[in-house]
């Protein structure tokens, strides 16, 4: 995964949950040597809900998760967090972990990943960057412009099965510090032995939860040698645009309010001010069979949300699809 | 999978370790409430490396595991865990589940099933089957004798990519209980607020840590409607078959060891007393090509080790591999 600057070595999982889940062991093991009690960790209310699953699942309770409320454009504000980590010091918790977000599912918001590593760096902290929408945009020259201090992170979530156009079941992790993965999760069985008495192999299984598993390096390394980077960099950019046509278009409608601009290849709208009128939108375009779009919550109000990352979408899709939608509104 | 009998419910997974991490995490939550300080975990030597390593990654800690020194059958001794227990209650601290094997991956020993669930049942402890590897061999007429008590356990790992003769990656948890699993992980995402409208609807995201996910069930239907559970049976049995002439031959073979019987179509022995020798061996038969065996430690002594599930092994086959085992231990 050489693509992504800053990370020497990774895991592929079977997708975004177990790659949080991973990466958050990481920074449990590294940072709190797996004593969890009064540990805290910092999130945005925009992150993703397997975050907060793989932080329970690891043996975090409600209590230590710090879900803060994020900016008017759905980022982690750094003065929120630093209020929150010197709250917590004072009351002798032990701050551990930032969260943030290369490209939310929602809006495709990025959190300020610099000032984020500024902040992690200075209150030794670990940055875990959930980056599995989003993290691939790297490749393309508006990913990289939105994606600045990425490659600070200590570990990244980036799932090859969304925004690098591969199959299902294809997520992967990367750390800056392979040895801390290794730590955490090696455990050697005896029925093993042949397996590590050759001491230099590197054995997938050492650095993750799972230990039979397919390969799934397989297919990305074979589309990355059959189409070149170049030809993902294109995809990738043009998921970009087509959000900004979207958003164009909808601009244009009466009635169409727009939520969260297009960023990341996601635009978030409602057309007029009802949730139901939103709920039934999803419900008729889901029977008219055009386009699928699917609707999100977004400071409490129903929103519809159209991501644009679908390699084979045309821009007369996208036209299509909001004259449908506006014409479905208006009955 | 309802061909297990007493499991209504369970999920599909990447494999034993994630669900024997699964079953874990119902144990944790329904028992501890989350709680993890004090709280002891009891499993013999014999058990999976996969299971301490969930253990851990769902918080717990070296000291909470309670490897108990399993006996001479390789199994978990009763007497050594009410003992185990009883100690740890005296000290304060707080006994939730004890893990047993169905089928060990060393030697194929089953732990005392009804006598364990007797146990669980009078101290109110968790009772999770790690049956990754042996589980499915219930199937058979021997299979359902050496397992009686299985579907008596609160939760159980089964592998159909096992002794189900499944590809790769198809895990399986299932459990006595279903709400508790879902319980433990179901954590609701704003953007997948359209899934969640029919409420009658069952989300294997729910039930543990995976979100998106491949159809895995679908290769284990197909493959049980096209060639009949019958047929099953009879690929299991012939497992259990195999191993046994492989003892047979091998006791018939001056210089060879038998330390563990065939059982559940597993067979551990060795040639000669020195633990090089048996090494040499896997490398030679490796080198040789003619069969694959592997190696493990029993009670500190390295052991060769025949497991003969695989439906296409003929006793030509077994008759011919311990031939030249025999024949290269003498070189």
């Amino acid at each position: 995964m050489s693509i992504i600057p800053g990370f020497s070595r990774g895991l592929f999982v079977s997708g975004g949950s177990v790659a949080n889940m991973t990466g958050l062991m990481a920074a449990r093991h590294a940072v709190l040597k797996d004593r969890i009690d009064g540990a805290t960790v910092y999130l945005s209310d925009q992150t993703h809900s397997s975050v907060e699953r793989a932080l329970r699942v690891i043996g975090f309770s409600r209590e230590q998760i710090r879900k803060l409320e994020s900016d008017r454009n759905f980022r982690l504000s750094i003065k929120t967090l630093r209020a929150a980590i010197a709250d917590d010091r004072r009351a002798g918790l032990r701050p551990f972990c930032i969260v943030a977000n290369a490209g939310t599912t929602n809006t495709g918001a990025v959190d300020p990943l610099s000032e984020l590593a500024d902040l992690a760096a200075k209150e030794k902290l670990w940055l875990h960057v959930d980056g599995a929408f989003g993290a691939a945009s790297i490749l393309s020259k508006r990913g990289r412009e939105m994606l600045d201090g990425l490659d600070r992170a200590d570990s990244l979530t980036l799932d090859p099965h969304k925004w690098l156009f591969q199959s299902f079941e294809c997520g992967c992790v990367l750390v800056r510090d392979a040895a801390i993965l290794k730590s955490a999760f090696k455990i050697k069985a005896d029925y093993l032995r042949d397996v590590y008495r050759e001491t230099e192999e590197i054995n997938p299984c050492d650095y993750g939860i799972q230990l039979t598993r397919s390969f799934r390096a397989l297919k990305v390394w074979l589309s990355l040698q059959t189409f070149g980077v170049a030809a993902f960099r294109q995809a990738i950019t043009r998921g970009f645009e087509l959000a900004e046509l979207a958003e164009r278009e909808l601009r244009a409608r009466k009635g169409c309010e727009i939520l969260s601009p297009a960023q990341m290849a996601t635009v978030c709208f409602r057309f007029g001010k009802s949730d139901e009128l939103q709920t039934r939108l999803v419900d008729v375009m889901m029977k008219d069979g055009y386009a699928l779009l699917t609707s999100t919550e977004l400071r409490g109000a129903v929103a519809l949300r159209l991501c644009t990352i679908n390699p084979r979408t045309t821009e007369e899709d996208i036209v299509e699809t909001v004259k449908r939608l506006d014409r479905f509104a208006r009955q």
